[in-house]
């Protein structure tokens, strides 16, 4: 299988380009059954959408959802499902002129080594953050799955913004109230200051990052397997896969890496007759399988390369020393845009292992 | 495919359970033509064993390699390279005795929900870090494949042990001097309190984490893709195959993510006529690709669960609250051993990529 | 991977029922730096479309390819390349009316079975013939690639229709003049035996079967594998994936099984300083591996379902038994429109396989 | 995914060359909690051994098998069965002799250029018919999982050698009955005439080929996919993956391609109040997806290559003409020992889809 397709029994196959007709996804494996219309997938790419606060990037993409196969009736077939967003608002021009530069902290030169030249280097082409609008729309599907088959909810939240954390938020209270600001983070206090931060950077033509924190809840029992397909190995694979995102960590992760094993591990007791854990320092995830206990786990986005300051880099065709400065349009922080992109890609994971598992049927009926 | 195998053009798939007959690995699309004998195996082996070390625990496995398939006069054939080890000194008494009684922070509880109690539970059977024996087997023909053929290195070494983090390492030091001491730090004074607070952990029964870096050297331009098949993505699902791992960064990683995008990025200048990057922020990848500077990771490792300190857990029989005190012999660190284990999966990893990319050729002429 | 999805480097996910709004394919994996343009994809396209011959249905299908992504400046970018084609002068009033009928010879019970109903029964949904145009758009590139990199070339034509065969056909004739005529058999004088018996069945509201010859010339040596993923196994795994293929056979195929070793195989001689084999009762095809002859095959295919004359079959409603007469505009033979498709799945499997061999390079540079 | 692994949910990984030191396959993706021992595996491996009939070769293989992995107390577990036979009775002495003269009708010539020389050529290596062990070990236990879970009996029998055919064998007869006799055809008086045909080619040093008819009978509805996963897709490749097969058809197949519309239809009619195909000339398969009629396919077997009759060939060191007279054991007919192989292709195909397709749990519980 080659680079832009991902899952074993819930396959999104990724296609498009920042630049150019369209942008689009293939999803093979989905159930029968499941009631989808436009509005289903529509509402998530929205909530992905740039242009829509001050925090992000003026460009206006539509980006409205074209479903071309694998609906009849308004339910799923069981046939693969194709669904696409025209590009529009494109202005290359921009990119013809920094042809030459390569960003630093972006693919540009590598792309053009590795591709002979022939890559789309326009908006950054197929390695713009564009092409995770395939990304959310196999999310969304996978989401509604979830939801009616298993029960299962997932919400993420900015956790943090240059440094800046947020304290303690429950998972209703996130559920509930993370699209309330514009940083998506629901600790509405300290979201002001990531909110400061954000547009100090702005102002200096500067970028910063962050961490998103991702919880699923009424996850199964025995999700994934204890080798190559443990269900953490699965995660940080689609997360690595983000644009900006540098590092994964699931429950206590990097921080229990510094405890005792007394004090990490989550000690057993019985509620409803049943084992459950008192603590979740494993993040809902024992041995590659997930433990029925919430998936907790936390990605880190370096801050936006495309920065307006200027940088040192090399023109390529004259091997000569120059300073760039970024033209165009770009989010000073990717960080509050990513929230829904974070939650379709452990959505669309779940799904696959779910139905590995055998834990959601080939046809649903109700 | 199913949860044991991994890789596209260079794939490993891990057999065996921790007190069966033998620990094994198939791997399927070695070029033909590497020399190769026991003793690249066994070399790897060697430093993955327990027994050879204050630190580890007492168990005496041999880890002897049988080569079954695969190489004929002494050279790889481009057939599949069948490699096994005999499991020897399993005792496996202590897991009858505690069958209905799952260990916190284990997957016990668990993997006799999910295989209805007909999995092997004798010293964890497939969740058992001994199969990781299949990955230093794999690992032991990707490394000597890299080096011939692209001459890439690879080092990692312990760079934290319970919150205590080594001094900058130099990577020909580690490559050097990485197996020097029994924590596998370069650094030898912080080594000497790594030692320190693994031998207080085990006097009072318990355990501590900590955290490994890799780094690979000469790894080429191109390796890897913008969305699914990224390196780093790959990389990520790899490492966190392994029994303790709780999260991965690249580069500058989460602490990058607290950074200014004028911090963050590595801007580039000449040399030798090439475009360089000065810093190394990205870890070496940059939209999923490998940039040629070194790749950089670290793999965060939560403290050994099995733990002799009494914890509380749950009679599965009698469903009533229980104490534990997990008998049998066990690290009260994983962390050393696993430096060859991480060194293997880079490799793997890296192996499968360069033949994607056609880096590697399928025979080897030399 | 799911159903839709074929090959290993050259990756072809298709998608797309016969009266929903578009067929389409997403070509994951083609070499970046290969001219591509739609006349390219729509040439063959023509070839497949009905319309345009007595012998086939008066549906008159456009079919006109749209590129979505993957080519820029002309050229294949090395990104996915999603190909479409819109649905177009569909009547599914037929269908609803027996929607209960299920025609004998095809799936329509069994998708219902299998879909739980919520299947897209209309003109067959994903199990028309319609789904081959994606075989098509992935075949018109591997076409292309094959001839521009190995100087590959295919030929396939119609052999046999309702058992009258054609005569000895050279390859040059059949390359040059298999479209000469309605039938795609360059032998013309069998060809007008062919055209009456296809019209005689038509005229009777039945149908006929044939047999269709393909054979590809300067085929490297070592496309293929000894074991799972032998070339023949991999044509074969295409071929059955056409909606009325009931059989394949390579070079001698179920006549060599009647023979003798002696007379069956190829004995070597030397030519030009290499060694050949004098025959090609193998096919071009030893041990799972291309031996440099030409590889040649058959495909068998049954005489279309969808008849008007009255057939048995049962109303699922009523659960009695019902009389059929398959409404609809229907080819009363596949064979002469399934030529370019046979061809278009030869060419992908030799690309995907060639890439595999390291035989074709990840970006073209001339 | 590389050569030697077959399936996406059980998983035969094959492994092992004719004169190594041992045969193998991981099988990855069984369920737990069937009930396994080396009997269930030696049964079908007896069947398939040489040694035991006037009519196949004279080397005498133990071929007794070895669990390593994957069974614990008498039952599957769920993780990977790693099951070995170790190669004995090996005389490679012919194959130094004969390095430089390619046999005609093997593979010889080409494995020495697709890998540089390296290939292990003693007894045919990779290539030999040896690697079928390893389908046999996967399909005794496919099968089990089959009779015990769906009640799919699966049968084959040589229903032709060298042009003489079997009349007409009831499935009941075929499966009490095809190991009576050494050409494993329970049409004994056919039988004697298949034996005579097969000793007379051995006195001549000559060999024969002839054709298998495999049935599973009790397949459930809807195995299978419309598109490339099509069942009948993946049980050519699987077929087509045996040494000496040159040709399978389903159903009516060859001869169905001579027929109209209206003879080669199945048409329908009630019993047991369920819709059911009064004929089977679709063999099982409608649409690439199980029928629940019985599934029919037959298997063309070309004549062994390897025979006593000089051949002309070129040795390859001198690059001139020379005569070959191939040394060592060779069968005068493959055909009657790869009866159990074929049926265990058919098993290993039926479980993998009837996996995908949820109609086996994950966990047997009885």
């Amino acid at each position: 299988m080659t680079g832009n397709i991902f899952g074993e029994r819930y396959v999104v196959a990724s296609f498009g380009e920042s630049h150019g007709k369209a942008i689009g996804a293939v999803i093979d494996g989905c159930p029968a059954g499941l009631s989808l219309g436009n509005k289903d997938i529509q509402r998530e790419l929205d909530l992905r959408r740039p242009g829509i606060s001050s925090l992000s990037t003026p460009r206006k993409e539509i980006d409205k959802v074209d479903i071309l196969s694998g609906v009849h009736k308004g339910c799923t077939t069981g046939a693969p499902i194709c669904l696409t967003v025209e590009n529009s608002d494109v202005d290359s021009h921009p990119y013809e002129t920094i042809k030459n530069l390569p960003r630093p902290g972006h693919a540009d030169y590598l792309a053009r080594i590795k591709y002979g030249g022939f890559n789309d280097y326009r908006g950054g082409g197929r390695f713009s953050a564009r092409r995770t609008i395939s990304y959310v729309m196999g999310g969304a599907i996978a989401k509604k799955l979830l939801l009616k088959t298993l029960k299962t909810r997932i919400v993420a939240y900015t956790l943090e913004i240059g440094g800046i954390r947020a304290n303690n938020i429950s998972f209703e209270e996130a559920e509930n109230r993370r699209y309330d600001n514009e940083v998506r983070c629901s600790d509405s206090e300290t979201a002001n200051k990531m909110m400061s931060k954000i547009l100090n950077a702005k102002k200096t033509g500067d970028s910063v990052g962050g961490i998103i924190e991702c919880i699923a809840k009424n996850v199964p029992v025995g999700l994934g397997s204890p080798c190559f397909s443990a269900l953490d190995s699965d995660l940080a694979k689609a997360m690595l896969s983000l644009p900006a995102a540098k590092g994964i960590e699931f429950g206590s992760g990097f921080a229990g890496s510094k405890k005792l094993g007394s004090e990490n591990n989550d000690p057993y007791a019985i509620k409803n007759h049943q084992p459950v854990s008192v603590t979740n320092n494993a993040g809902g995830i024992l041995g590659g399988i997930s433990s029925g206990m919430p998936i907790v786990l936390r990605v880190a986005f370096k801050p936006v390369s495309s920065i307006s300051k200027p940088q040192s880099t090399v023109n390529l065709e004259s091997m000569s020393k120059a300073k760039l400065v970024v033209p165009g349009r770009h989010d000073p922080c990717v960080v509050p845009r990513a929230v829904p992109i974070v939650e379709s890609l452990m959505a669309i994971v779940l799904v696959d292992h779910a139905l590995r598992a055998q834990l959601i049927p080939p046809v649903l009926n109700d």
